[in-house]
C-alpha cells in the first residue's frame, strides 16, 4: 500500500456566527472571526489517496484525473468564494477549518476512482491545519 | 548602512470592482476577483528599515517598538477585515496588492523612528508580491 | 474524529553531555553538540489534538485556550532559555529532540480539555524532527 | 515509542515510458513525463525511524550513522543521476514517485540499526509526495 | 514606482559540458553536473515588473496577460525539457543557472507590455539562485 | 552583471548584554535576549556575489570554492557555537543580527575571488533578517 498526496491552494473568505448565540456570546466564542464582513485565507489543501501501484504505469492514480477532480469538485466551488454564502454544502454551518475539511472529504470520497481517499488535510494558515480520515483512522 | 526586515501576517478579504466600468468590463478586467461577495488571503508583510546600528545596543531600531507599530498601525486596521469596507484609507479604491502595499507605506513611513523605512513588501499569496520604495528606489 | 494542529515557535539553546561518559566518549557520541558553551535552535512545535467538532461552534477545541496553554506551559518555560539549566523538567537529562518532545507531551497531555492530545511534533531544524504519540500510536 | 525524521535532498532526472504501450498510449498516459529526453526534479526525501530513546544518549538512533547511511545508500545512487539509466534497482521500471519511494524503502529497511524504519516520504515537487510504510501501516 | 513579482515553477534537466575542455577538465570544473546523462531540478522563476499602477484598475500589469506570457514564452519552452537539447536558445551553451536566467530575461524583456521588466530571479534549488537586471541594476 | 546567491545554515546561541547598562536597563532594552544563559537560533545565511559569467564555464564563481569558503570562514567559526564567547570577532560586542551580518561581510569580502561580494543576508528567524551591502548599496 502506497499513499500519494497532491497539494492545491484556494483563496476564500468566511465568518463565524451562530444565530443561536447572543451577539456578545458570538464575539466571545469566535473573537475576530465573528466580524460580519468576513475575512479571508489562502487555504492549502492536501489530498492523500492510498492504493497499490498499477503494474503497467507505476502509479496508484491517474494524476491528471486527480487534478481535474480537485479542480471541478473543490476549486470551482470554493476558490475566490465567500464560504458562508456561496458554497451550498456550507450554508447554515459555521465554516471552521474542521467543517470545511470534513465537507471536502464528503465531496471527494465518492469520486476517487481505483485508489481510495485516505486523508484530507486543510491548512487555514501555515500555523493551523486540520486532518480528516474517513473512519477515525 | 544596514537593512533590517520584520515579517508579520494578517488575514483579510477584498474584492475588485470599478463603478465606472460596466458589469461585463469588471468581470473581464478583474476576473474572479470581481466576485461581489469577496474572497480572502493570508497576507504576509515584510517591512524593511535602514539605519546605522546604535553603538550601545548593536541595533538599528528597537524591535519591540517596531512590533508594536506594526500591530497598532497595520494589524489592528487590516487583520480579519474586509479591506474595501473596513479600512478607511482604502475606501473607494481598488484594494489590489499594489494599492494595499502603497497604503501600508504611507501609514508606516511617518511613524518609523531613528531608522527610515526602506521597503514594504506585501505577499498576497506565496506566488504574488509587491514591493514599494518611497522614492522609486 | 478530526485532528487539529497548531504550530508555534521558540528559540532555545542546549548541549549534550553525559557525565557518566569520558570527555572523549562525549565528543565521539555527541559531536559538535557536546560543546560546553551550548548552541541553539529555532524550535518549531506542532501540537495535534483529536476530537469531535462541537455542534454549536464547529470546533473541536477553543483555539484561544489552546494558544494560551501553549504560551503558559511551553513558551514561558522554554522560549529564550538554555534548556539544560533553566527548564526544571529537563535538569539532569540530555535535551535531545526526542527528550524535549516527550517532555512537551507530558506537560501538555493532562492539560488538554475536551479534545485529547494526539501528537507532539518538534522540529529542531527544518531537516530534523521528532513525533510523540501517547501510546505508541 | 518515538519517531525521528531526517530530511535530505537530491536532484535527478527521469522519464516515464512503458515499452508495451504504443507511442500514442505512452503520450496519453504519461503526458509530458513521456518526453524521451527526460526532465528533472529536486527530490526531497524524509526518512522516519521509530524506537525507544537510549537511556545513555537520549537518542533513538545515531544521527551521524543515519546521515552516512542516507549518503551511501541513496544520495550516491540517485543524486545527479538519470534514474531510468543509472540506478540499477530502477532499470526496466517506470520511475514514478511511487516506485522510487518503494525502492528507497527496500534499500534502507535492512540497513537501519537499532531503530526500525517506519516511513519513507518522497517529494517529487513541493505539491506531490508519496509515503511508504513497510506493512501498509 | 511599484514592483510586482510573480512566481512560477518548472521541471527540467540539464548537464554541464564544454567540448573545448578535456574529459578530466570537464569533471574537475563541473563535478557531478558533468554526468552525460544529465540530472534535473524543480526550477522556481520569479519575474518582477516595475510600473505605475493604472488609476482605473489599481494594477501595474494585467496579471492574466503576465501569466499567459510566462506560460507561452518560458513554461512551454522549458518545462519537462532537457535544456541542453530541447531549448533552441540554449543550444551549444552551458545551461548554468546564470545562463538560463539571462536567457529568460532576453525572452521576456521585449514582450512585457506597459510595465517594464525589472528582475528575473531563478532558483535552481532552494539554496541557489541567480538574479538578472537588464542594466546591471 | 549577474548576481548569484548561495544559502547555508548554522545553529548558534547568543545573549545581549551591555556592561555599561544597569541590570534594569539591560532587561528593558534587550528583554528576553538579556537572559545570561543565552538562547539560540537556526541562522540562515544568504551570500550574494556579483560578476560576469566566464565564457568557458557559464558561471560567475566556482560554486565548490564558494561552498568551501563559507565552510571555512563562517560555519567552522559560528556553527554550534556560543557567539559571545567563542567567536573572536564578536568578543565584547553585542551579537545582534546586525552585528553578526556585518561581521560575516567583513570576513567574506576580502576572500571572494573573481566575483565581488554584493550582499550578506542573515536570518535570525524566518521573521527577522538583516541585509548588508558593502557601500550602503
Amino acid at each position: 500500500m502506497v499513499y500519494l498526496t497532491r497539494k492545491v491552494e484556494f483563496s476564500a473568505s468566511h465568518l463565524y456566527h451562530n444565530p443561536e448565540f447572543s451577539a456578545e456570546e458570538n464575539r466571545r466564542v469566535f473573537g475576530k472571526c465573528n466580524n460580519p464582513h468576513g475575512h479571508g485565507h489562502n487555504y492549502v489543501l492536501e489530498v492523500t489517496v492510498a492504493g497499490e501501484p498499477d503494474a503497467r504505469t507505476g502509479m496508484i492514480i491517474d494524476l491528471q484525473e486527480l487534478k481535474e477532480l480537485l479542480q471541478s469538485e473543490i476549486l470551482e466551488r470554493m476558490d475566490h468564494r465567500f464560504l458562508n454564502y456561496e458554497v451550498a454544502e456550507l450554508k447554515g454551518r459555521i465554516p471552521t477549518t474542521e467543517t470545511v475539511a470534513m465537507t471536502i472529504w464528503e465531496l471527494l470520497e465518492p469520486k476517487i476512482q481505483r485508489a481510495r481517499l485516505h486523508r484530507v488535510r486543510l491548512y487555514e494558515t501555515p500555523d493551523l491545519f486540520v486532518d480528516c480520515f474517513g473512519d477515525g483512522r
